[in-house]
C-alpha cells in the first residue's frame, strides 16, 4: 500500500485511521501535518480559541507507544473541540471575559468517550459568546476571507475545511451545527436530541442544545456517532435505505422559504434533480399549517430558557455579557409564562406529527441555510431553515456540494424521524458522492 | 431584641438571617453552632459526604468581615449540597468508586448563585451512586437510625431535619426530593423542571433531573428559589390563592394509590379533613386514563436516558458501576425505540392537561410517599407517587406534619401546574402551617 497523498492532513478521518492502524502513519506524522497546515493558514482563518503544539506533539507521542492490540477505534484521530465544551487538559473560555483563563479540569461526557476510545484532544475551536448570540468570534471563512464561517460553532467548521482537522465537535441550539457546515462546504451532522449526552456543555437551552459533529466524509460521521453510542435501537418505522435508485425524498420547503436566496434555491432545485436523475422519487410536501408556529416557538423557547441558564453569568457582571444576552436575560421581549408552555407544548405536540411525516421517505431534503455565507465576520448568518428541526429534535445532516453565484459552498439538509441517526447517515453516504460529483461545488483549499 | 433560643441550628434560614442582618448573630457563631450540632450527632446520622470544619469557619469569619451595606440576600445562610453538585472548593463523589476523590473546581449554577447571594457553601451530603440506585448510602433517618432517610438525596433530607443544616439541594429524578423530604419530615420542593439552571449537575436524565431544595420552612424555599430566578412570569391560568378558607383543592389518589400503606392512607384523610375543617373545598377527582400509562413511561424514560448517560463511566470501568445502571447501560429490559419515543411523547402530551386540571384547583394534594420510611438502610424506598410529576415537570412540595404508627414522619405533596412555584408555595405555607399544628406529628429532635 502506498500513501497516495504526501500529505496526510488532507485525509478523512477513516483514511486517516485506516493508515495508523496498518502502521503506515504514525499519530506523531499526522499530528505534526496538521499542525503544520495550522501554522501556515492560521492568520487567514483563526479557528483555534486553543492550541498547545508541543502538548498535541506529546499526546501524540504517547499515543503511538501504545501497544496495537490495546487501542480503541479512533486510535490517534485529532479532534478540535468547540470552547464551551469542558476538556480536562484545555481551559474553556466560552468567549466571553467572564471566562478568560478559566480552566474546568474535566472532560465533558463526549469528550471523554472519544478520548476513551482514542481520540487525540488537539485544542479548542472559537465559539460565539456562549454559543448562544450571532456576533462572530475573529475567525475567517476559509474559502473567502472577507465572509463569516458561520457559526456559532465558527472554528469547528472552519478547521475542519482547511484540513486543520479532520474532525470537530460543536453545539446547535439555533443553527449553530449545520449553519458553519454549509458555508464552509463540510458535512455536519445534529444528531437526535438526547442521543448523545451533553454533560459538561455550557447551557443555553436544554430542550434545544444538542452536540453537533463536523468531518469531510459521512464515513467519519458515522463512525464518531457509533462511539458516541448513538443508535437506532431496535428500528422501526420509517423507510429502509436502500440506495438513491427509486428511494423516495420528501423536498421541505418549510414557511420561511421565502428568506431562501438564490444560492439556496438553486441547490435545492439541483439537488432534486441530481437525486431523480440517479432514480430517486422527489415530492415536495407541506407540512401541516402548525408547523408555521415553529420559528416563534422556537424564539420564545431560546430567549427564555436564556433566563434561567445565564444568571449566575448576569450576577457576577451583566456588563460583561453581551446585549443580546442581557436582552433575554431581562426579558426584554416581555414573554409570558403562557406564551413561553404554548411554545413547549406547542413544539412537543408536533414532534410524533414529524417522525410520522418523515417517516414516509427514505429523508426529508430541505435547506440548510438561506443562502451563500453573508461578508464580514460580524453577523454568523441565519438560522431560519435549522432552528425548526433542533426543536423538534430529528437529526439533521448537512451534505455540501452545490455553489453559489460566487463560487462559495452551499449545502443542503436531509432530515429523518428521531433516533433514526444511522439510517440518515446511511442515506447521506449516498446522496452526499452524488451532489459532491454533480452539485459543482469543489472546494479550492 | 432578644434571642428565644440559645441554639442558632435550631432557627430556620429566614429566622437566622433576620439576627445575622440584625448583627445579633454572627455567621460564625452560627455556623459553630451547626458544627457542634453536626459533632454530637454525625455517628447517629452520617449525612455528610465531604464536610471541612475549620474551612466552614474560614469562610463563615470572611462573610462576618463584608460590610452590612455590600451583603447579599442569603448573607450568611449555610447550604449543603448533595454530592452529585459540582462544587468549587470541595469534591463531588457521586457516591461511586470511580469519582473517589474527584475534584472538579468549579460550582454548578444553583451553587454559583446562591454563593453569589451570600450563602456559606458548608459540604456535601450523601447520595446514592449518581443520584440513580436505590442502594442508599450508609446515612440513617435521624427520627430512627434502624431507618432509611430515603434517598437518593438521603443526606439533604437527614441534614436538614436533624438541624444540621437550615437549607441542602437535592435532586429529583423519580422521588429523590420529596421522598427523603417526607421520610425526614421536613418541607422539600421540586420546582418546575427547567425553571433552576442545571448546569454543573451529573446527568441520569435531561427530561427528569430536577434540581430540589430542603428547608423546615416554606418562607425558606421561598426565599431560595427567589434567589434561584424561580418566577411565574406574568401569572395567567389557575386560580390565585388567598387563603385556605373557601379555596378548592383536587384530592388525586393515582393509579398507584394500590401502592398506599396504613400510614399515607391516614395522612391523605387527616389532611382533607384539616383542610375541610378550615373551609376549603377538598374534592377528589381521578385524572384521565391516559395518566395510568405515567409511571411505565417514566421507568422507560429513566432507564433509555441512563444508557446515553453512563456510557463514560461504563467504558471506564463498568465493574466499578453498580448493577442496577449496568443493567440500564446494556438495556437488559430490551426498552426499544418505539417505546421509548412512546413515552417521550406520551408524556409530553400530558403535560399541558395536568396543567389544565391542577389550574381548576389551589392545588392538587396527593401522596408523596407509600408510607413510612422503610426498615434499614440498604433500599430507599419507591418512588411511585413521586415519579409522575417529575415526568410532568409540575412544582411539587412536601409538607410534614403526619405520622405512620410507628410515630414517624409522613408528609404530603402539593402540586401545581408548571412555573406556578411561588404560587403553589404560597398555598404550601398557609397549608403547612395547619398540617404542623394539627396532623399530630411533631419532631422529637
Amino acid at each position: 500500500m502506498t500513501i497516495t497523498t504526501p500529505d496526510p492532513s488532507r485525509l478523512t478521518a477513516t483514511q486517516a485511521l485506516a493508515l495508523i492502524r496498518s502502521n503506515i502513519l504514525t499519530v506523531e506524522t499526522y499530528a505534526r501535518s496538521l499542525l503544520s497546515r495550522i501554522e501556515s493558514r492560521d492568520e487567514a482563518v483563526r479557528a483555534w480559541a486553543y492550541l498547545n503544539p508541543d502538548y498535541v506533539l506529546e499526546q501524540a507521542r504517547k499515543l503511538d507507544s501504545v501497544q496495537f492490540d490495546e487501542r480503541g477505534p479512533l486510535h490517534g484521530l485529532p479532534v478540535g473541540v468547540k470552547d464551551v465544551i469542558y476538556t480536562r487538559d484545555m481551559p474553556t473560555e466560552h468567549n466571553s471575559p467572564l471566562y478568560k483563563d478559566s480552566h474546568v479540569p474535566v472532560d465533558a461526557a463526549p469528550v471523554a468517550i472519544l478520548r476513551a476510545a482514542g481520540a487525540l484532544i488537539f485544542g479548542k475551536t472559537t465559539t460565539t459568546e456562549f454559543a448562544s448570540t450571532t456576533n462572530g468570534p475573529a475567525t475567517y471563512n476559509p474559502h473567502d476571507q472577507s465572509r463569516t464561517p458561520g457559526g456559532s460553532s465558527s472554528g469547528s467548521g472552519a478547521a475542519v475545511a482547511d484540513y486543520q482537522i479532520p474532525v470537530a465537535l460543536g453545539t446547535q441550539t439555533g443553527g449553530s451545527t449545520i449553519r458553519p457546515g454549509s458555508f464552509n462546504g463540510i458535512y455536519a451532522v445534529k444528531p437526535t436530541w438526547g442521543a448523545v449526552s451533553r454533560e459538561g456543555l455550557k447551557v443555553y437551552s436544554l430542550e434545544l442544545d444538542t452536540v453537533g459533529v463536523f468531518a469531510r466524509g459521512v464515513e467519519d460521521l458515522e463512525m464518531i456517532l457509533g462511539v458516541l453510542g448513538v443508535s437506532d435501537y431496535a428500528v422501526g418505522g420509517g423507510i429502509a435505505f436502500g440506495g438513491v435508485q427509486n428511494a423516495k425524498f420528501g423536498l421541505v420547503k418549510t414557511s420561511v422559504w421565502p428568506q431562501a436566496g438564490p444560492g439556496t434555491i438553486a441547490a435545492m432545485e439541483k439537488a432534486a434533480d441530481i437525486l431523480r436523475l440517479h432514480g430517486a422519487i422527489v415530492e415536495e410536501l407541506e407540512l401541516p399549517p402548525e408547523f408555521n408556529n415553529m420559528p416563534a416557538w422556537h424564539a420564545t423557547m431560546m430567549a427564555t430558557d436564556a433566563r434561567t441558564s445565564f444568571i449566575s453569568e448576569y450576577q457576577r457582571d451583566k456588563t460583561k455579557i453581551s446585549k443580546h444576552l442581557t436582552g433575554y436575560i431581562e426579558n426584554k421581549e416581555g414573554y409570558t409564562r403562557a406564551q413561553y408552555i404554548a411554545a413547549l407544548d406547542g413544539i412537543a405536540s408536533l414532534r410524533p406529527q414529524i417522525d410520522e411525516i418523515a417517516g414516509r421517505y427514505a429523508a426529508l431534503l430541505t435547506p440548510s441555510v438561506p443562502d451563500e455565507a453573508p461578508v464580514g465576520i460580524q453577523e454568523m448568518g441565519n438560522a431560519a431553515f435549522c432552528s425548526m428541526w433542533t426543536a423538534l429534535h430529528t437529526p439533521v445532516v448537512n451534505i455540501p456540494g452545490f455553489q453559489s453565484e460566487n463560487g462559495l459552498p452551499i449545502g443542503v439538509s436531509l432530515v429523518a424521524p428521531r433516533f433514526k441517526d444511522q439510517h440518515l447517515l446511511t442515506a447521506a453516504k449516498e446522496v452526499g458522492k452524488l451532489f459532491e460529483e454533480e452539485g459543482g461545488w469543489k472546494s479550492s483549499l
